[in-house]
């Protein structure tokens, strides 16, 4: 007889026999992978948390008992068992819950998370409100060792432990990030592990924790105990569990670096075999650079796979690679100090992240001028969740002084871009690097700082840039059909100066100024431009995402809601030639 | 005789025997305390660096041997050490150089820094360059204790540990940041300490460093063997000295915090007395509110002085103030986390630090929508250091989605926002606190979604955000007086959101607005003016700050070059209304 049938909430768990949870975990497991295999999601994270995530709910009372789940990749479990197993056992509801905590969704999470390192600081807020309020309640910070790396999460520990009430930080060893764990932490992790907690030089002691050790953190007979033990604990507390990744599925148990998140089914990777993209274009610039010149670098926070960098390239690479863990602050100032040393760095990171090193970019780098390379991945308007969007770069870094930064349309100009930053010794340079590749015959014109003009007409001027340069011409293509004006189509490439040469040549024979940017029009490209013609005659329509948070929404929704389709740019493009007659 | 007279590089140092080096400790410290008194400056931690940094240039060989100064607040006798002694015993040229490292002056300084927490990452950078390079040479950290506590260094820690090779991290303790230190490391360094660093639960070896304790860091006999031992380490290595802030010094050393900065000769604190400031109209009606309300918390990244959280409000504040230390970006989520759980926390940070947490107030701030309050000081166009202007705030903040921005320009505004902020239970909201205070008999309109037009005129109106609305009036008077026409004046108040109506409204009988702003105009308020003015007959001219960095230029000079007096921005006017005839 199936346990899971009768489990609706925590109350529900709570009526069985501690004798019946491993079953109980056993079908969880089991429609964990059924569902993942389904819908894709993260795999590896979710099956080792299973049997911890049931004990949780077993000994402690949520919501009253608060859990935040760091980053929240493992958060399947939890959501599960709080009334959302619908999303994981009927296929009409398979999609109806995100993949991260999200208090919109139940009362038993408390946070939007799915950037790392945030739950002990985040937990430590709540903590800090219970006693301000009298309260009383454990609060509950459940965070995986790749998570530990990040900076967020150490200053949250150093805090913590100072609250003199109650905080328990459970901590999921599974001895790896998305890739394999770095930096010297994790030794003192592999000691206590090997120690069984009993290693007298213990990282979350130095802090002052109170300290437990489970073994098997997938087995809840081990569990029950200290948890129950640490209930309503008046000391801030670590729980350090070790976990199996990927536990129960062979595969992921087996690569635990391919079973962190699963594809969906039907999602065929061979349809992509031989297709060229970006990951495979810049790793192969960079493997040649790297052979002929040993300061040639690339450094990733611990994100490699997503930008392409893959088993086989970092086994080329050798010591020309550098994972710095889930670790963006320190990935931009080791950048910036490789190249002032005269090596050539290249980080690759995705532009949601590359928001936690904001004061890096500009403080530890732009400041002091060090010629380091930023190549910003997924980045853009996208169906992602709302805490991986990356819409905000263009303000982000547009707007910093110091930094060249550039958003190639074509594969030839990327290219071009990429081995420039490389070599030049001058200047940081951002390069946004676009999702599909797009071949162009039309030479690369190598002064950046430039826009080209791809296309010369009169009247109407149309800036795509990046990425949106196809809009541009798509857009022009429909404006000549439609009122038979040809307009001049340019591809501005660079985001943190104008060209005002071109700009102030428009005027002489253009009346109506586009510019199109693929991320939020508040602060970005287009504003500049609009600034720029403020005193003239120039009208200038910009579009560009609305400043906003967009969870999950598809490309196409978006496009039609913030006016991007080219039918709708013509459109206002009339409008605005009525108005202006 | 004067050992100091014979210094002018480290070379010339190498030249004294060993038994010399306390006297030219002993000269040195005089030269920075006379010097200090006059000029201003960090006191009380270049005082207790004295002997360490002789000894390390009397062991090392810089630059070959790389210093990395983190913070830099301790680099004065570095400064002297290499070719800028002038700028310590010749009061013609005390104000040559900064108070930071700065690799324009001297080869010796090899980043520009003023933020904490940064040299780990940026030596560890310099040293993989090194291996890259095949070269040999000691790369050395120097890092208090107080920077300690930010995240980027733990990133930095816990990457050199892995680093394989030769980086040496010079541990400063003197058992303060700028105010005592928070945070459960500092259990295990007083352990160290205690333990004559022999104690076997050790933070430093939990990464996996070599370890080595220096009892007396202001005793250059301890220090030299030490350094000795370790120069050519092949190892990450830490070399923990315990030294005495404000050595030399009685009431540095009495009075830490207060000797951490010592202001110039002739600044007469008691002119200020009596004067109100935002600092005192913030802390009195923080501690009114705290005490009708248990869940009012203030919170300071270890910045408690510099936003007026005076001694005397923290202790009257007691468990409603919270120090973090250096830790912005839990700082942040910190205050999520209460406001999440019912509390009211009021985070007082300066622009420039909180950079530092720009990830922070996005993901775990603004996307939650929890109601904490930030208040943004020492913002704005000023004569400080690089590193520490507060001039892109505007943009960083006023283009993140979920958040409200204030800039208030009076102080019935101001306490009039501040007092909503607290209060409300709806959203994050930022308060840009101005510096000078004027009070204003125009009724506060309390619907800070809307630009409140505090003179009605036509033709030509005038935006003045903030602390410039001041500018925006003169302006205004000035332009009545020399082209009688009246401006309309309008205090926009908010610029995270445009009050669209008002907007609109000035369509109708006006032809050109004026936005003035005090910050950098790239991504800020007066270009979101333009774009919404983009497809109309609206003339606009934006002015602020230039996108550059401003490293200690008086402020006058910085507003002659951007044209932000009154008579430019007149002038500017006159101009486009020709133009637009």
């Amino acid at each position: 007889m199936s346990c899971l049938n009768s489990i609706n909430s925590p109350e529900d768990l709570k009526k069985l026999s501690p004798e019946q949870l491993p079953a109980l975990a056993g079908e969880i497991r089991q429609t964990l992978i059924d569902r993942i295999t389904i819908t894709g999601g993260h795999m590896g994270s979710n099956l080792g948390m299973v049997e911890a995530t049931i004990a949780l709910h077993y000994v402690f009372d949520s919501p009253k008992d608060k859990f935040v789940f760091d980053v929240s990749h493992q958060c399947y479990t939890h959501k599960l068992l709080t009334g959302r197993k619908d999303g994981f056992v009927d296929p009409a509801h398979f999609y109806d819950y995100s993949g991260y905590t999200n208090p919109q969704e139940s009362e038993h999470d408390h946070f939007l998370v799915g950037h790392t390192a945030t739950s002990v600081s985040l937990a430590t807020g709540l903590a800090k409100a219970r006693d301000l309020k009298g309260e009383t309640g454990n609060v509950i910070a459940i965070i995986g060792d790749g998570s530990m790396s990040g900076g967020e999460a150490f200053e949250g520990l150093n805090n913590a432990a100072m609250l003199n009430s109650n905080i328990i930080i459970l901590f999921n060893d599974n001895e790896m990030s998305i890739s394999p764990n770095q930096g010297g932490m994790y030794q003192n992790f592999a000691r206590l592990r090997r120690s069984k907690g009993m290693a007298e030089c213990n990282f979350f002691k130095s802090f002052g924790f109170d300290y437990f050790y489970v073994e098997d953190g997938n087995d809840v007979e081990q569990l029950l105990p200290v948890l129950r033990q640490i209930k309503d604990t008046p000391r801030p507390t670590v729980v350090h569990i070790h976990t199996q990744k990927g536990k129960g599925l062979a595969w992921a148990e087996a690569d635990r670096e391919a079973g962190h998140y699963a594809m969906p089914s039907g999602f065929d990777v061979s349809a992509f075999a031989g297709m060229e993209s970006y990951d495979s274009i810049t790793t192969e610039l960079l493997l040649r650079k790297m052979e002929k010149d040993p300061t040639v670098i690339t450094i990733t926070p611990a994100t490699a796979t997503i930008t392409g960098l893959t088993a086989e390239f970092r086994q080329k690479a050798g010591n020309q690679f550098v994972d710095v863990g889930i670790a963006e602050e320190h990935a931009v100032a080791f950048a910036s100090g490789l190249a002032k040393n005269g090596a050539k760095p290249v980080l690759m990171i995705t532009s949601s992240f590359l928001q936690r090193a904001y004061d890096q970019v500009i403080q530890d780098l732009a400041l002091n001028g060090n010629p380091a390379t930023i190549l910003v991945y997924v980045n853009g308007l996208s169906p992602a969740d709302a805490t991986h969007c990356g819409v905000f770069d263009i303000p982000m870094l547009g707007n910093i002084p110091g930094l060249v930064c550039l958003a190639p349309a074509f594969k030839e100009e990327y290219i071009s871009m990429l081995d420039w930053a490389v070599e030049q010794t001058e200047t940081p340079v951002i390069i946004r690097v676009p999702s599909a590749v797009i071949s162009s015959s039309t030479p690369v014109l190598t002064d950046f700082t430039k826009y080209q003009t791809v296309q010369q007409g009169g009247g109407i001027a149309i800036l795509g840039l990046g990425s949106f340069f196809p809009l541009a011409q798509e857009t022009g293509k429909l404006l000549e059909e439609k009122t038979r004006i040809q307009p001049t189509i340019i591809n501005p490439r660079i985001f943190s100066a104008l060209d005002k040469e071109t700009l102030e040549q428009l005027k002489a024979s253009h009346s109506i100024v586009i510019t199109l940017e693929d991320g939020v029009r508040s602060g970005g490209f287009g504003e500049k431009i609009a600034a720029f013609y403020g005193a003239s005659n120039m009208k200038v329509l910009s579009f560009g995402g609305d400043k906003e948070f967009s969870d999950r929404v598809p490309l196409e929704t978006q496009y039609q809601k913030y006016h991007l389709t080219p039918l709708q740019i013509v459109s206002a493009i009339e409008c605005c030639m009525k108005g202006s007659e």
